[in-house]
């Protein structure tokens, strides 16, 4: 990997505005400590404040009001403490907290337009919203101001309003997300690799059969360059992966490294990410049996803590991975390669 | 200093209760991370989420309320997520507030009589309550369940109600503490060396005289061990210094290396806090003009974006001190040395 890609010794400042859970490693949790240990400096706004992510079937807490956040950003306005280099947003419960973002995001942009928004548009995953659907105008609004979305597949799906079932649809998707919504970076990190796309990648592409891949994509306006690489899938239910794999790659981004910038950033979040599963993987797999019980709802609904055990154990290793967030070496990433002929 | 107060690799679980801002670095901002780099997991509490310090002049957010924070501890509890061995306990707005997390460690303790808990008595400073009085017999009735605390000189006076001006009523207040309240360890990180303080040191412990010092003093049942070391005083004035010097004091306390342990701990924290402060210092005196006017009330009233200013140029400069705050090695700490006759 190009050495243009490493991040400077002191890369600026960074505002992360997502959940907060006090045990745990999801949202703000998952992304602050690695976007520190790579050196941003990073301003934290909390748009909830649980006891743990929701995957535990029972949790406590309070949302943040969309006035909580106004009062919280316009302070900092009147303070002078707008100085953010990048904006980093995750999970924000409801449209009208959304809208408050988004208006404080419009005016970091105003104020700052080189300042880089990684947009995480969290609504929901394999075919089931997990947020109401009055947000989902309100994140198509919002797309123009971002540099980088992290959506998954589901979540690329309802804002383009697009199903995709093959390479034409997937190709009508970013298309959608380019031109109309003029995004100029789209990141897709975990896509289950389904026959057509296993078919549809180059030869060069496709995994080495045998285990199990997830499917990473990057699409980039400049250039109209598409980026892919399969990792193994590692089994198992895993919180706060996308959250701290939208996190590294926006500490990766150097948009000075040009137009493979996105790539590259992906790249890095890419083996950082599969590190850290593994690791945690490794670390749930030597737990007592009882913390370690295979996924099973209907168990799951006898005895709640099964699930809350379970749950526990899977935590991920974000603390005792910090060798892993902090290498900078270009070895670091098997590199994402071009999607020859996508286009 | 003795290996044996080095930090194992997997040091284990905190729980941190206190105060978070969206920008800068005090309460949990300069307490979690410092931790974190040292290798513990931390669970993290908010008592307030507003969006600076409240030395801006002006701050925007909200507090917790005491059923907010049941809410997140009795879920917690619910769901076996109780695990932490240690617990640190910081700025708490009220006393109704206070009493939940007072309820809560004492359920802590309880469940787990090992866990070590230091407890930060938040109260006020240089002769000023700024919290509610009422907060005060509530703190005094948490004392018996903190194995460290790191009151200021204020707050030793307030809650010892003990008007220090001698070594006798040292003495005194220190003996309320320990035998009244039961605190095992007692923490005075910056000291105000006043003539009477520094007639009473021993030649040994005084400072090479010229630059003004402040004093670090523990005092330690065990053994009724006093110790104590003199550092440089750094000009002006560092929010946050207090919350990291306390969590690098908790990080480094290393029980099995006996009796020492305390002041072991206190010479790490001491000596990262100081470096810390230096660079922060360095780095300041190097920002433009605006960025480092010294105190001043009055201008400060007439131009309010002054003494904001100020405040944002002496943010700790945390997260570019990770090397200071990593260090292990036993010569990072000049060691707090005995006061040999001190009782």
């Amino acid at each position: 990997m190009s050495t243009s890609s490493a991040i400077p010794e002191n890369p600026g400042r960074v505002l992360s505005i997502q959940s907060h859970v006090a045990f745990g490693y999801v949202g703000g949790k998952a992304a602050v400590f690695p976007l520190q240990c790579l050196g941003y400096d990073v301003d934290v706004v909390n748009t909830v404040n649980f006891s743990n992510h929701s995957g535990y079937g029972r949790f406590g807490g309070t949302r943040a009001t969309a006035d909580d956040l106004r009062s919280v950003f316009d302070t900092m306005e009147k303070n002078e403490l707008l100085a953010q280099d990048r904006l980093l947003t995750g999970y924000i419960p409801g449209a009208e907290a959304l809208s408050a973002v988004a208006d404080f995001a419009a005016k970091l942009k105003e104020r700052k337009p080189e300042a880089i928004y990684l947009l995480d548009p969290v609504m929901g995953d394999s075919g089931r919203l997990y947020v109401a659907a009055d947000v989902i105008p309100v994140y198509r609004n919002l797309l123009h101001l971002a540099d980088i979305i992290t959506p998954n597949w589901f979540e690329v799906e309802t804002l383009t309003d697009t199903p995709i079932r093959d390479l034409d649809s997937l190709r009508a998707a970013f298309r959608v997300l380019h031109e109309r919504y003029h995004v100029p970076h789209v990141v897709l990190s975990s896509i289950p690799l389904t026959p057509w796309l296993l078919d549809a990648l180059p030869p060069s592409l496709r995994p080495a059969s045998g285990t199990e891949q997830l499917l990473c994509l990057t699409s980039s306006i400049h250039g109209q360059a598409v980026h892919a690489r399969c990792v193994p899938l590692i089994p198992g239910y895993f919180s706060g992966v996308g959250d701290m794999f939208s996190a590294l790659t926006l500490a990766h981004f150097v948009p000075e490294s040009g137009e493979g910038a996105i790539s590259r950033a992906a790249s890095y979040a890419l083996a950082k990410t599969h590190a850290v599963l593994q690791r945690t993987h490794e670390y749930a797999l030597g737990l007592p049996e009882d913390e370690r019980q295979p996924t099973d709802d209907e168990k799951d609904v006898v005895e709640p803590l099964r699930k809350t055990r379970r749950m526990r154990g899977r935590e991920l290793r974000l603390i005792q991975s910090q060798d892993i967030l902090r290498r900078l070496e270009d070895d670091v990433a098997q590199r994402m390669m071009p999607w020859e002929g996508f286009w």
